[in-house]
């Protein structure tokens, strides 16, 4: 697998950024997490006056052996037939782009039988047909979890070549927050029994036993925290790792990344322990209601702009991070400053 | 003052919208408050499939004499000079309702100095020409009370004539938290030393000072909160009367309202003393930095969609907001459902 060079932020544009937020028509400060997306989003692009118009939505989908082990409240089939949702536009995702303005690519990053569509939003780039059961064995062999990377490496370039400057990422997998949980608890030290959580809607029993299947793993498998490709090879997913290997590949090309919930962010885990610096790029878009989404966040230093009580994945709280992110830079690059609207600056109070 | 005749919720329809969320392809439960945005929508419009394609913003502006007493950050000017900005479209509202898709009205509920313009978005509907010093005397007499009340019901009426879905509401007065914070105070039994905050930026000094003026004031009039109309005339403004009023008559006319922040609940504290029932056509948008926010939602029984450390007041949040409920219902009404998308059903859990 090929070395990423992320780029640091560009200091002085994010500075110039806050200069620009400081003479705009508010109080300084009114308008919180938006000053500094607007700001983070500068530095970014390198530009006091950066721009969120070309949006792109990336859902990858793939197989999990360990649905064997009863740990999903939904049949290992539902992934090829929500990816079929995807492509005939009914899903949550599809309205969501539509309303966000954004360019949706749906990816086959190794669903157990392969989807055959001509869709022109649908990418094949399969490291494997569905992973195997990592109750048992290692999920993907080192050499597919590179591939996955590469594979999700691949589509960033292509977002490079149509000058995307913010991606939402999203997931759809049966079985994949199994998967995120077992990678949360290996990178951050976690009892898994603290963060495991009902997927799309496991009852009580199903917990039990999705939580007892994680330790059992981790406990077979002993990953170390200090080889994520080693993490994501015995626990990981296909899915995982394509967003994992994009988010390295539009960190390289200044492109901002806003996360979906826990399956994306356990892949922001991996990406962020392959390359530190590509933590800049992302934004957290909202909090999802499975308990591990936290732990992997806190470990990103990132805050979620949205709290909405969403567990759907698919990118949907990504999604509507992106119309919060827009917001963020048209409020920047739009608004009077006090100069030009004529309006009377502060009488006391700092600064 | 008129009577205003609220209508029920209408709960066949919030359950039909209910059982339609349970056949989209989703885990029901899975988007969260967007879900329960989108059937309270159906009960608010009387339909099982609600539309939010509609959408105005109303922003209200006036002056407050309590300003003599140094308790804003910004001198009284701004109110006028921030509504030429609103009509130069050079505002973070103007950005917002652009981006939201909504139309914009701005009104000038009691600006000190007449706004003149010919805009189409303007309306003059001022009821005085600035409150009364409320640290010294009532803000406005009952009938200027009585006045701005029924100035923001003839606003609503348009809206029901223009067959708004739904109207966000925003506020622009120098010196109005001070007047939130004393109706809040004073509705809801809360010592305005734990809910007087900085505004648009005030310094330690100036927080003491109003936290005092606040004090004094309600110990000067002792407002009865079982007399709404009575603590608006005693210590409120002429832009809070008119967004009570603009409530009252959006929900007699089953217009779903999004509330800004702190000023604005503040008046929605108003309308729900009046008529409890109008609290069901309101939906709360975002919590504001200000400490008294909470205390205001909480007797509402609402709970804020947003939580970005806005502060701005103009509907900023509000018009965010809709964006929200717009996805809410869109999400509602466009998905496919499991039959449809011919994706299979959940194996285990309930339901």
């Amino acid at each position: 697998m090929r070395k990423f060079k992320i780029p640091p932020l560009v200091e002085a544009a994010a500075e110039a950024a806050a200069v620009r937020q400081a003479r705009l028509t508010k109080p300084l400060g009114s308008l919180g997490l938006l000053e500094d997306a607007a700001c983070r989003m500068a530095g970014i692009q390198g530009s006091a006056t950066p721009s969120a118009s070309n949006r792109w939505i990336v859902v990858a989908a793939s197989d999990h052996g360990v649905t064997e082990e009863g740990v999903s409240a939904y049949p290992p089939e539902v992934t090829a037939q929500m990816v079929h949702n995807f492509l005939n536009g009914g899903a949550a995702i599809n309205v969501l782009a539509r309303q966000a303005g954004a360019s949706l690519i749906v990816v086959d990053a190794g669903i157990r039988s392969p989807v055959a569509s001509g869709s022109p939003g649908f990418r094949s780039t399969s490291a494997g047909r569905g992973t195997a059961n990592f109750a048992r064995a290692p999920a993907m062999s080192r050499g597919q979890a590179e591939l996955c990377v590469s594979n999700g490496a691949e589509v960033a370039e292509e977002l490079g070549e149509n000058r995307a400057h913010i991606v939402a990422l999203g997931d759809m997998g049966i079985g994949n927050t199994a998967s995120a949980t077992a990678i949360t608890a290996a990178m951050t030290g976690t009892d898994p029994a603290l963060i495991t959580g009902r997927g799309a809607g496991l009852d009580d029993a199903g917990l039990d036993r999705k939580a007892a299947t994680i330790r059992a793993a981790l406990e077979l498998h002993g990953p170390d925290p200090d080889d994520p490709l080693g993490v994501l090879s015995l626990v990981g997913g296909f899915e995982i790792g394509f967003l994992a290997g994009l988010m390295l590949g539009a960190s390289e090309r200044r492109i901002a990344i806003a996360l979906d919930g826990y399956i994306v962010t356990s892949a922001a885990l991996i990406a962020h322990a392959l390359e530190p610096r590509s933590a800049d790029y992302m934004f957290a878009c909202h909090l999802s209601a499975e308990p591990g989404h936290r732990v992997g966040l806190d470990r990103l230093g990132l805050e979620p702009l949205l709290d909405l009580k969403l567990r759907l994945g698919e990118g949907s709280g990504a999604a509507l991070g992106i119309m919060i992110i827009e917001a963020a830079v048209k409020l920047h690059n739009e608004m009077s400053t006090f100069e030009e609207a004529a309006v009377s600056g502060r009488v006391r109070g700092d600064p």
